[in-house]
């Protein structure tokens, strides 16, 4: 008994007329199916049945034929394929102070992205006019087929069934707006909101999923991104966790076990984020550069006049021994709220990423030591924790995946079907 | 687009030959269909084959005919009901000092529950031979069909796919243990086994369901035990997570913020159960009645010697001035703890048990205080905590729902209608 069923209705069971084609082509998307005679076998549907509607998929442009199958006796069976490019994803990915977007086609490969410097604090209209200004640029560029779906990732919590964000901190301006209506609007496509760190959770697993390293580790992962904020995002049975409210994850606020009288900028006391996150860093950074605490420091705020956590990450790199200090400090206070994380959620699979993180292992080698002293043995038996890919792509990555989850859904597919050939229902 | 059909993979939404009357019993049993012309409806299937399958599960005994429906014309249909009586499932429950046995109709109805004290350190062979004979003695006095399942569950970490139980701390001799095996000799049936407080958040999550009080936030529900230890149940998305090891909820031994050097039963320092689970409570008890701090345990400890976790709780509810401090403090520190975790998880539903927590407000409302004032405002906006149910059945309910879970599957359910009745399989 495999965990699918166990969640599959009887709705789900049964090939109706209208979406024996949905069924069909995903038979053949998914690999399972290559020939005809595949599809009659694994569907159930009679041969008339499937090459009739085999010739509609074959006419919507969602198969083509590929090359000579084996035969197993007789005509040798020509193989199917799902036409990948027939369609274009475009993911988004909002940080606090940059945006990446990416077109990819619809195996989520990504054609192009491009990243670049913006304030999230411009507020959604400006900002998402930006990204349309981008998307389109290169899907003219590439020459690409219809947009089928948007995904942006932002820096807050969102309500996934709106696609809108919820109180989100540090995103002034952006609280409820219709991210989705938008989208719509300017590409004609669905689009779907998550939280950016969530995105980054899909991204990885996406990764070990398809380099197949660590069996199902990838179905239980902790993404644990440490930038300016502090904030997770969870896979739970080879699913996103997004909680009651969207807000599932956002750890930047725990309180740390440590006596503390810092103010946090969220007004408590005491919380993660304001000790050991990278705004944290740079705000106590400045006041060390100002006491001649570290040289490092002290050159990069007379040139800049202000710090940021990049500073204090590119400081530990290169050896200044202040920030080398807090960055492994840091790296044991995550690593205590990440052991009570542990603990509770029994990850196989712990993913350090963003700014602070990046810090070759000093950061890493101060969470692992920290997790290990303070998580159950049976908790960390198997666990893996390793660092984000470094490329910084995970989100883009994750965001396509979502948009397959989403688009290839019975649901979705079947009305596009509808929508694109009316016959297709119309019975034969 | 539902939840459901993000993870319905293809090969779950064709039916085959051989397990169409799998999905017309299942349509009936889940009450989508009440009649043969809702059957052919919903299912797609032909009237002849529709017919002909009803036929064979009126013969097996899975359906029977009930009423008359109501006729849209012509004559009146007759009502079909899936025969929950048909058999058996032996739902277990071993605490750390006490055992539940309860028989249950294929719908989780409990036909009766029997409670004992019981030693889980007596060991797996005599602890099981315990649950058989109870079980049997049950069955035999209400004369009772087959068993179709057997549900155990233990307080301590157990591996899902195998049924057993991974290095459990208060359990010695089950490690490893091959529970399954031991009842499919002793009841010919399958069996599952799962962690104690995993089957309490099903339960909880059951009733909720059953009584649809609280919309989706059952979906997301955090169950956590106060008693000897501490423990939670987590349910994300509908569904037991229970981590890549099966430890998942054990939060007995995350380190607390307050500064302690308590050494745990686990040989840390600093652990939360060992300040606020209910083994302390009783070790810290003692200490207070010698000091005749407590009129209440001084006599309790004067009458048996030493004292228990019920006994802190029975001495907070007669107004014990020494109980009733400890037990708010131990509800304020496991509060702490749940802030980070609602932090983290943002559940729709906390739901506090065990013998701890059974102390009326005493213990919930210093939980609550703390959460709130710990946790962001979005993740607890609409978080409902409440008191675990009273009649201490939960787990036996949630062991009566995965029965089903796990019974009411595709391939389980195929495979016994193709051993109880090979014609079902060799086609019509």
């Amino acid at each position: 008994m495999n965990s699918l069923e166990t969640v599959v209705s009887v709705d789900e069971m049964t090939i109706e007329e209208h979406d024996a084609l949905f069924v069909l082509t995903e038979l053949v998307r998914t690999g399972r199916a290559q020939t005809r005679s595949d599809l009659g076998r694994l569907s159930g549907l009679g041969r008339s049945i499937v090459t009739q509607r085999v010739e509609e998929a074959l006419n919507l442009g969602l198969l083509e034929e590929a090359d000579f199958g084996v035969s197993t006796g007789g005509r040798v069976p020509r193989t199917l394929r799902f036409k990948y490019e027939i369609g274009t994803f475009v993911v988004v990915e909002f940080g606090a102070r940059n945006l990446g977007v990416a077109v990819t086609d619809l195996a989520g490969k990504i054609v192009e992205s491009v990243h670049e410097n913006w304030d999230i604090t411009e507020g959604p209209e400006k900002s998402l006019d930006r990204v349309v200004k981008m998307a389109s640029s290169l899907i003219k560029q590439h020459n690409l087929p219809d947009v089928w779906a948007v995904i942006i990732g932002v820096p807050g919590p969102v309500e996934f069934e709106t696609g809108k964000p919820v109180a989100p901190p540090i995103m002034p301006g952006w609280n409820g707006f219709d991210i989705r209506g938008f989208m719509l609007n300017a590409f004609g496509a669905p689009c779907w909101v998550d939280n950016d760190v969530n995105l980054m959770a899909l991204g990885e697993q996406a990764v070990l999923k398809a380099t197949n390293q660590h069996g199902t580790a990838a179905d239980n992962l902790l993404f644990v991104k440490v930038g300016s904020g502090i904030g997770a995002g969870i896979i739970s049975g080879g699913k996103v966790h997004r909680g009651a409210n969207g807000s599932a994850g956002d750890i930047g606020h725990v309180a740390i076990a440590e006596e503390s009288k810092v103010v946090c900028r969220c007004g408590q006391i005491g919380c993660l984020e304001a000790i050991a996150g990278g705004w944290a860093l740079a705000r106590d950074g400045e006041i060390a550069a100002k006491e001649s605490k570290s040289p490092f420091l002290a050159e990069r705020l007379k040139t800049r006049g202000f710090l940021s956590p990049i500073d204090i990450s590119e400081g530990a790199n290169s050896g200044d021994a202040y920030c080398i200090e807090v960055v492994a400090r840091a790296g044991r206070m995550v690593g205590e709220t990440l052991a009570t994380l542990v603990n509770f959620f029994n990850p196989g699979m712990l993913v350090v990423g963003g700014t602070i993180a990046s810090t070759g292992d000093l950061f890493l080698a101060a969470v692992r030591q920290t997790v290990y002293r303070r998580s159950l043995p049976l908790a960390t038996r198997d666990l893996r924790i390793v660092p984000a890919n470094p490329n910084h792509e995970e989100g883009l990555i994750g965001g396509a995946a979502l948009a397959q989850t989403e688009i290839f859904s019975r649901s979705h597919m079947t009305k596009w079907i509808t929508e694109s050939s009316p016959r297709a229902i119309l019975g034969h």
